[in-house]
């Protein structure tokens, strides 16, 4: 048994401003993601790489916020965050307020295999990429005309979500692979017009992502400060391991209970050590999928399909 | 009933390398920091104030790797992180990698109580903290020719721990008000020798610190990484919470099981709903101190006293 779980965000998405061809684009991009990391899988790779997979699928599609298409920060740039554990060492590896890496999620997995350290943050995480070998791009890679847009729409006075229908969000993927090695990881831009150095729950091992062998591995989107202060991920998996809830139990209530107990919302993918996936979300919607050996293949945008 | 505890770092110490003045002065600073938190929790205040008043004073004290006298990085310079949470809204703030705020854990505070964030890190949060008053003060204040000592000394291959004895660690402090409120704090220069950008618990909601009214309060001191890879202030107040551990069962637990597992060692203190500290470590050492309203009032380095 083998299986991968992804998420592109959680936020409010009228269903009807959101065209059927801008549907169809990211039903396609949920699929592609899912497909890269599900390939790895089957061709017997570990859950890690699985997770790198998908995830920088997510990070180079402009359709996400992560990556190239991140949303933009206050000062019109873009800062990214990500994360990585994996659930056989308890090793992790996170990076934050990063400007000029490609691909976040593959600096994070560095941290992770080669330094001492789990969280590095701004310029010193990207003199660890120099250091190796990784190139850096121009902060101008990641901006698209959407997020240009989104941002003078907020600037306004307005919320993205009353004109754009794409949450804000963030992506993440957990998987599990043929010799039962859990991992998850999470990437993203954070929220439109945050404040320079603002972090969400996303690089927050604990909060935004969190991997346990035998237990489950988990990834959030939603309001980043909530998640942190629920410290959402580790509540399900220590949830799982110790109270005897089961995966869907432990995610229902960190974000029924603890996240809707601070006044926020937002989704939860997660992964037990038998392959059983949940995709779980208290926002209006969640851009989702998963895939697994048995034949399980999905992918939605909407609460109800 | 109303009680504060605190730590100034747990880590090697041998008795014999450190001199009974050096002890002595240590032993006054750390009481200096209780008294100054036992102060606001005696004449009403909240255990906000007392663990904001606990922190600051060690944080302006050199002895202790936090604020002034901080640990130098691999750059010679200084770079603060530090959190603060109320365990009865469960706010959070926190900073990382600032280099010019007197006292960070004000800055933590700050950022609780006048933002919508909980993590602000590098020269964002500085910029926050110009944006609300706070005057902010060169990098050269924090250094002191003892921590300029001990960077040469690990840059020549050696372990501080094996010349110094004064453990890197931490400050932190966690308390219990008249209203049985609860809060803590945790405030770090991190290690010596540090790479730009790395950041461990300390700021880290969940890991280095954690609060909630009615189940307890809690602040970490030890090897960072290990500290998140566990999530582990919050491992004990859910585990408190929830699976009927007691707190020092669950800060044993986590220390020696969680910690242990990761081949780390560390120290963490405790409050629970009833005003019982515990002041656990499985480091050599851990200074500390906690005093209650039922006149326990004890100041300790070593293992035994």
């Amino acid at each position: 048994m083998y299986a991968i779980a992804i998420h592109g965000g959680a936020g409010a998405m009228p269903r009807d401003r959101l065209s059927p061809e801008a549907q169809q684009r990211l039903h396609a991009g949920l699929q592609s993601a899912l497909d890269a990391g599900y390939a790895v899988l089957e061709r017997g790779g570990s859950s890690l790489d699985a997770v790198t997979a998908a995830v920088r699928v997510l990070e180079d599609d402009p359709q996400f916020n992560a990556g190239r298409g991140a949303v933009l920060t206050r000062g019109g740039t873009v800062e990214l965050d990500a994360s990585i554990m994996d659930g056989r060492s308890l090793r992790a590896g996170a990076v934050a307020s990063v400007r000029h890496v490609r691909n976040p999620v593959e600096l994070a997995r560095l941290v992770m295999e080669h330094s001492r350290h789990v969280l590095l943050v701004g310029s010193g995480a990207e003199e660890f990429a120099l250091e190796h070998g990784m190139s850096l791009v121009a902060n101008e890679y990641f901006r698209t005309e959407e997020r240009a847009r989104e941002l003078a729409i907020v600037r306004a006075g307005s919320r993205v979500s009353e004109l754009i229908p794409v949450p804000g969000g963030t992506v993440g993927a957990v998987a599990l692979d043929r010799d039962g090695n859990l991992a998850a990881a999470t990437s993203t831009g954070g929220m439109t017009n945050k404040r320079h150095g603002r972090v969400g729950d996303s690089p927050i091992i604990g909060a935004g992502t969190y991997a346990r062998n035998g237990v489950c591995a988990v990834s959030a989107t939603g309001h980043g400060e909530a998640f942190i202060r629920a410290v959402a991920a580790y509540h399900v998996c220590l949830s799982v391991e110790q109270r005897g809830l089961t995966l869907e139990q432990a995610v229902r209530e960190v974000l029924h209970e603890r996240i809707g107990a601070l006044g926020a919302r937002g989704g939860i993918i997660a992964i037990d050590a038998r392959g059983n996936a949940v995709l779980e979300f208290t926002a209006e919607g969640m851009f989702r999928g998963c895939r697994d050996s048995r034949g399980r293949n999905e992918v939605a945008l909407f609460r109800d399909p």
